[in-house]
């Protein structure tokens, strides 16, 4: 499918592709299969340092990561209610040299409709009435009927069918009777899980946007009606400001967002429930640690059309796109009693089941979700960094999500006692787990420019004074300032540095020294 | 399918599953699936630590870490040989009430045959002349037959079919003409990929030591018939010594395992190629760092009817399980130019062809390649790890893998001061990332026993005196020995034991001093 895009748009994705960030649709050699990429040296090494800054901020809020089975039986999935409702709407075309089958809610955008939740009837109307034809080959369409969005496999012998899990949430809530034993019963409990789901997506699209095999982080809160209602770590964020779109303001076609704090959120009644106001907070504090421009981010609570029946509240962190425009990155969703209630009934275990606080008797659990799409984080990090200068083209990441802070130059090549300093510390940088990448290749102009385009913070330049004095220069890609530092502190600094334990601006300038 | 366990085993099994490591087979609230595993909160704690201690190997060498699909075209397992050659010899009973299906080698081996490579005819000869009946219900068994081993998967409307990845390291050999632009032309290449792949495994056992789905390390050196001769690292680690069992002395019924030298393995012809012989070191350095007890490892080369018939060498680095023996834990594989000329075959893409140092024109390259099961290491790191005395268990992993590596105690509940400083020195420790618990509750005595059998290496624990001078106790698990340090002193030691810059016996005992 052809995707028009403006021209920084194009070379965004280009320089992904060059400088080894995705590479792709997969295999290249081969056929490539749509909607499949790879993610190159530099592209894993930030998608890593992704991963760990998401580890760490799970881990600092007390969420325990667990990991599940990828394939799973399909009893799990009748339970969930995803063999049941998990589908999308498609159409085919009934030329018979054409009969492609689009996805009827996307051909519907694309023609312009605006669209939340429809059934089959009234998308066949909107067909029907408005003569829409195969945007392919200009053919008539034929019935809309559904398509269930689950991968299915085969395994044994004889052979059984298997589900490929379409999330990993279901399989996280699975393991609730391990986890409150594992908790000695104390709740709420915090658990979160990292890993590949499956969708059968009609029309992979948009990149790593829609995927049929994709990354998910999802979270979970297991929590009591009365916790919902006094949580402690409410307290502490109570006055921390969210933009957020409530759906009154959607509906009254208001697109002014503004921000309010969580307490203000609760007491104007947008929100209902501190533990769920938190995990507002908690997604957009995600986000923005990762330098992604305040304006570029905003948190759109579901209309009731878009809700799914159980849900209490449902709100999408979206993200400004350069190329794509606003596009959901975490769904944050108060599911109730839903899944675990559904788990009860189709399992009949009785430790799905905790005591109330207030009568004795026990009830089935609460859940709050924050489920991020891992890959479209990664690509909106990537894409919301580049930066396009007249003589330069920047890659603004933060530093501890780039994939190589630092670099280390000899300035030239001769005297030889350079290179053999710079490749000295380029080892210690190295067994110090510090990123780091030597280069000795062309001038030292083009191997800044090298550098600063794949996402390099600072680079350590060895020069004929260091020969002198054993100092050298720290350069900082953002302004291209220069100070000069001891050989001796490099490794302290980068390690403060990469820390976030000092700024760029604290270090001193031993050329400003007398 | 049980298996006879020996107490230990058992208990080793289900401190595994009480403590929070492995839970399964999954999911346990429905009908579980043979060789379905979850990783539990420590499980999964751990897991990330060892996949992190495995990035660090790998970058400290310079190996470049990617990640490719799960799910590709079966254009890819054609051209790579795995839709012709990836079975398993299987037989059914022709009892029509039993019908069970059994991997043929699995089988005879259980009946104490000793097998290597036996042909479709072989098989059945040992079957039909020895009498074998089926080991369930004594029916007679029928002929041999062979199963491909590939997971297939079907996507896209109408559906197709597709693969799951038996392997990783076919997907990253696909990248080739990609990695070889990445590296601007320059030779050997180094680089590796983790993650998923799948199996149809006739019958998954023995835990995570064979299951359908599993995770790889599997690390790849593109190279040139004279690097492989004339290589780098070699010169560093020459000395290094490795425990070889060669297929010589295998053959001779030695079963003396003796060190040599990978010189002294070159020398007297075990192995040929200095490259190759690197890679055997490095499979040893990785797994010696874990603390696997050093008798129980040892480097088992492949018998001519054990290897492909396109492997030049090939070797197994084997660990002595306490539950299951000897099992294979890496292959080291010296592939020759077999992948990349396949896919040079298939795909007729001259980028995978190299210019040639001798002759100008061009070659394949050599793969060399070390292929790591990251369930298997892991099962072995912890149950290797678990020794009971007869006060305790303890579990005794190396601090840099271990899940929580640091315990925070107030000695009593009362007075409160102690509870409020134990546990900000627990926010401290988590803040700067030094994985920690802090518990209150029972004990300490029991606290202490809880956390030793979860891996914990060293307790803090504030008593009465913290309150007069801000000193506390550092317990060492492993000897149960105490020392006294500063409050202040916490985090600096803290860090540099996870990172081994200082060793407990290094610690100053303030109690020690007048």
């Amino acid at each position: 499918m052809a995707e028009k895009l403006d021209d920084a748009a194009a070379k965004i994705l280009m320089l992904m592709s060059h400088r080894g960030f995705i590479w792709g649709p997969s295999p290249e050699i081969y056929n490539p299969v749509k909607g499949s990429y790879e993610f190159g040296p530099l592209g894993k090494l930030m998608k890593t340092n992704l991963e760990n800054y998401m580890r760490k901020k799970f881990r600092k809020y007390q969420f325990w990561e667990v990991q599940c089975p990828l394939i799973g039986s399909d009893m799990i999935w009748k339970a969930s209610g995803h063999a049941e409702r998990f589908y999308d709407f498609i159409i085919q075309c009934t030329n018979p040299k054409c009969q492609r089958v689009h996805r009827v809610d996307t051909l519907l955008e694309s023609l312009g409709y605006n669209l939340t939740s429809f059934s089959a009837d009234d998308f066949q109307k909107i067909i029907k009435e408005d003569k829409i034809l195969c945007p392919d080959c200009q053919g008539e369409l034929g019935s809309v009927t559904t398509q269930n969005l689950m991968v299915t496999s085969q395994l044994g012998f004889p052979a059984s069918e298997f589900i490929l899990r379409p999330e990993t949430a279901t399989t996280t809530y699975l393991l609730f009777p391990r986890l409150i034993q594992f908790f000695r019963t104390k709740m709420p409990i915090f658990v979160f899980q990292m890993g590949y789901a499956f969708r059968n997506e009609i029309s992979p699209r948009k990149m790593l946007l829609r995927t049929r095999e994709f990354e998910q982080c999802e979270g979970q809160i297991f929590i009591t009606p009365e916790q919902e209602m006094n949580f402690e770590l409410f307290n502490q964020a109570a006055q921390e400001k969210l933009p957020l779109w409530s759906a009154k303001q959607q509906i009254a076609g208001d697109e002014n967002i503004k921000y309010y704090s969580l307490q203000e959120a609760l007491d104007q009644k947008i929100l209902q429930k501190p533990a769920y106001a938190w995990l507002l907070f908690f997604a957009y504090d995600i986000v923005k640690g990762l330098d992604i421009p305040l304006e570029n981010i905003r948190l759109r609570q579901h209309k009731d059309d878009e809700k799914a029946h159980y849900a209490h509240d449902a709100w999408d962190l979206e993200i400004n796109s350069k190329i794509y425009g606003w596009t959901e990155v975490c769904g944050i969703h108060d599911r109730g009693d839903y899944d675990l209630g559904r788990h009860f009934k189709y399992s009949k275990k009785k430790q799905l089941k905790v005591p109330s606080q207030n009568k004795g008797e026990k009830i089935i659990p609460h859940i709050l979700e924050i489920a991020f799409g891992l890959g479209r984080l990664f690509f909106f990090c990537l894409e919301q960094a580049f930066t396009f200068e007249e003589e330069r083209n920047v890659l603004d990441l933060p530093i501890q999500i780039t994939p190589i802070p630092f670099a280390v130059f000899p300035l030239m090549k001769k005297p030889e006692e350079l290179s053999k300093i710079a490749m000295e510390i380029y080892k210690q940088l190295i067994d110090n787990d510090l990123g780091a990448i030597y280069d000795e290749t062309g001038s030292i102009g083009k191997r800044y420019r090298r550098t600063e385009e794949v996402g390099v913070r600072y680079a350590f330049t060895i020069d004929h004074q260091t020969l002198d004095d054993d100092t050298l220069t720290i350069r900082n890609i953002e302004d291209m300032s220069q100070k000069r530092i001891h050989q001796s502190d490099i490794i302290p600094i980068a390690s403060k540095l990469l820390r976030g334990t000092i700024t760029y601006e604290e270090i001193e300038d031993l050329s400003q020294k007398d």
